[in-house]
């Protein structure tokens, strides 16, 4: 099985400015997968650049650490995939904070941002189910046993791609408002940091498990501790780094 | 000045699936864009797509409503553009919950998810600071009232992309868990929605901030405040609906 130490750059994924946030550290690439959800995903479509969200899992099917993007049987981009794949970049950015500087042209923000360029595949037919599995595993972890199996009708109604993980930038800014006591900017300005992050409210239920007063399930408490306790550290980061 | 009462889809933006998810109202795009701060730009280059991130705003230079997207004199999508525009797909995604069904199958997420297609084109000299302003209105409402103007020297040193608003697919998904008492499922299984929205922690001020103990000015409040409003209010509907 090939692996990678490093994050080989694709001639178009050179960073052309702002070079020192570029990360190579296969661990920034995992870390960023790991908190986010949706991935923006570019494909060429009659020579027109079009990009579409997808929930997405992070995986390995035999051959590597892959992206797993799951549709339906009748999404466009599976259509498009075919058997030989297709070329696509897939991104995943975290917004986490406002830069308010002492000037607008100064203010900036804070973010992690990973692109995936390669060629997508459609996961074979006797992978799915594994796939299906791990997106699950990675979007709602811990879930797959509060719930009952997934039909073999319902593995055929749900295509998954597969996009491996091995030519991707990562990009970091993840730091204070620049400033300096002599840059001449205007002290009774507050300049700083307002982060921001993706946090959970509470449960809310469907009709079915109102009436019944079901109690919330682990996986849904789970999820929504981990988006917290993620964020609550970013800032403490921070804020113990000013 | 032309206006475009209804959003005319491109032909590649046609949805191939869940049509049901799709809105054609001119203002389900503008609320899409006014919660957003960042849009996922793809470009073809060397006949690859690529996506990155840009902070954006919402403006009008004259022309009608368009997608500013803020970046360097330096960055890659800038020396694409050139005078005669770029092909681009911009996509913005607030991922507003995790569907938590009774099986892996039926889950899902909540999601408004605007894609601009069109040519970007580079905002000329003459309007830049404008289409500046514009952007840090989007991103920073009132900020430019409490800092100093920005120069003629910085004004040189950004650039900014517009693209038009008038080939636009919205698509959202704001609904429960799909569910009805005779779908066999197992009422033991918590079902409902866990929302999740984008939400402003402590602001972190910088070091000279915090020296002189700058109270924090009224713009930073206001961002963290409309984020939360604009999360409670989506809570508050989602609950309601259930």
């Amino acid at each position: 099985m090939p692996t990678d130490e490093t994050l080989p750059a694709l001639p178009a994924l050179t960073v052309r400015r702002l070079r020192d946030r570029q990360q190579t550290d296969p661990e920034a690439l995992r870390q960023v997968l790991a908190e986010g959800f949706v991935a923006h995903v570019g494909l060429v479509r009659d020579g027109f650049p079009i990009v579409l969200p997808f929930l997405y899992g992070v995986g390995d099917l035999g051959a590597g650490p892959v992206l797993l993007l799951h549709g339906s049987t009748g999404g466009g981009l599976f259509l498009d995939a075919g058997a030989a794949g297709v070329p696509v970049s897939a991104t995943i950015t975290h917004l986490d904070g406002i830069v308010f500087a002492s000037s607008t042209f100064d203010s900036s923000a804070n973010y992690r941002s990973a692109m995936i360029a390669g060629r997508a595949t459609v996961v074979p037919t006797e992978q799915r189910a594994d796939a299906l599995r791990q997106v699950s595993d990675h979007l709602m972890p811990g879930r797959r046993a509060e719930v009952r199996e997934t039909t073999a009708k319902e593995v055929r109604q749900t295509q998954v791609l597969q996009l491996p993980l091995d030519a991707a930038s990562v990009k970091v800014r993840a730091a204070g408002v620049g400033e300096s006591p002599d840059d001449g900017e205007d002290r009774t300005v507050w300049a700083g940091v307002l982060p921001v992050a993706l946090r959970a409210g509470a449960p809310v239920p469907g009709a079915l498990a109102a009436a019944a007063a079901t109690p919330v399930d682990d996986a849904v408490v789970a999820l929504a501790a981990r988006l917290a306790a993620a964020a609550d550290g970013r800032e403490a980061r921070l804020a113990a780094a000013m």
